[in-house]
């Protein structure tokens, strides 16, 4: 049984806490919060036993959890790293792993660090939000394994555990372009969907009333939350500029097609996207 | 209780067999398909008493509905119309209705046509898609209604009650430019953001391992049938070209925000994007 510290107290860090709570693995959880709205929250909700400041938090802990958006991740890394008590590790569950990496390859604690990136979330973010269950049989990546001690990857494979993640390794550039294609991109076409039907329908809101559920599957992720999403597309702007221009691309062939009425073309297109389908198999909600 | 044809026995159309008996508005349903392997599994799945040649079911029927894409409604619109013993109606539920309305507007035997588009479907296709309860709930939009005889109307409205059908009423220029937005753009976006996904990833077919639940509604869509759509892109291909141009020109206003690490920017658009929530609600699926 652990001492941990949960480095915000929103959808992800709220999930974490549920969790390992619920498996036993913490005896105590401690959160870290900068808004006292969600810090008062996860009290109330019972996430947290107690909301403490960084530095006092940190020094009493076997784990520390950093569940912020990547920005702030980016920012807090390195002193985190170094407030570390001897035995403790510190776990990220951000977004990106490429910067965040690169910020502490170097670092004298480097070994007690675990760069980690659940795929896990919803639409919703709060303390409100925080499920239990979320990681269960969900994909966890874990980058730059080797830099890792084997005691922090025996920890951080035990709460990976507890929370049902089935973790794989792979280094931080090929995660980033993975997930700029498989995760990033999606999250832009929908929040742009989004915008341009709000737009046109702007003066006729009964519209959507005609929308169908297949409108509502795609648009689902334009719900997102900006702070959240705005600094991962950031960090990941490289990969993500050419999967975009990739998407851009290939609409405009789509657009050209539809121009000239090529219906063999159009089908051929539709027939390619269509090879998707045994690639869900088994990943629809 | 009335004779009922159904022209297509595909996901539509099986579908409102499945409807039409469970709830005692036909008495009898004739399935009109021009592939025997489809023919032979509607018959298998009994949604249908029998299968005839077109003139044949249509001469002995009082609803005669045209479930079949939009392409093939545009050819057999005229021919059934004409076929039409005097006493009954035609309905379509194609999911275009200017071209196809402007094509019998002016049919001797146009007041027994309603032209209809109930927005219900799947991602699936063929007659083991058909599903009990499709359309309950939905929205069904009947266009120049005007042009209907009191009587056909009153028949087509007792079929749609049916189904569990809510019907409003547009004209067909306004039909199709919402629906290009709310319905066929998403289809597109879907569509070409799993033939990027697939085109980058196709080498590491893994990967999609790693895609979340976020990934699977966005695609979800593009596992649509290009036989169905192709048409429905190409007769509404101005509206949808319009769709387009906005799509595009905001995912490269997207880009290009990126490119300049305009955090500001980046996060106006996904609150925009955001206020999609309010109007999702009670639309998920």
């Amino acid at each position: 049984m652990k001492v941990i510290t949960i480095i915000g107290l929103g959808l992800i860090g709220g999930s974490v806490a549920r969790d390992l709570r619920r498996t036993g693995f913490a005896s105590s959880i401690i959160g870290v919060e900068q808004s006292s709205q969600h810090a008062a929250t996860a009290l109330q909700l019972g996430l947290v036993e107690e909301v403490l400041p960084l530095q006092e938090a940190v020094a009493q802990s076997d784990v520390v959890v950093l569940a912020i958006p990547v920005n702030a991740i980016a920012t807090m890394l390195q002193p985190v790293l170094s407030l570390l008590p001897e035995k403790a590790i510190l776990i990220d569950f951000g977004s990106t792993k490429g910067l965040l990496c690169e910020q502490v390859r170097n670092h004298a604690k480097r070994q007690q660090y675990v760069a980690a990136h659940p795929i896990a979330g919803t639409e919703n973010s709060g303390p409100t939000a925080a499920l239990e269950g979320l990681y269960a049989g969900k994909t966890n990546i874990v980058c730059e394994r080797e830099l890792s001690s084997d005691a922090a990857m025996a920890v951080a494979m035990e709460l990976f555990e507890a929370l049902g993640l089935q973790t794989v390794f792979m280094d931080p550039e090929a995660h980033d372009k993975h997930l700029a294609y498989i995760s990033h991109l999606s999250h832009i076409s929908s929040f742009v969907l989004s915008m341009t039907v709000l737009n046109v329908e702007k003066e006729e809101k009964d519209i959507f009333a005609l929308a169908g559920s297949g409108f509502a599957s795609t648009v689902r992720l334009a719900k997102s939350s900006p702070a959240m999403w705005a600094p991962i597309f950031e960090q990941n702007s490289t990969y993500l500029n050419n999967a975009l221009e990739e998407y851009i691309t290939l609409l405009k062939d789509f657009q050209q097609h539809l121009h000239n009425r090529n219906s063999d073309k159009l089908c051929k297109m539709m027939e390619e996207a269509n090879k998707i389908r045994p690639v869900l198999e088994g990943k629809s909600q």
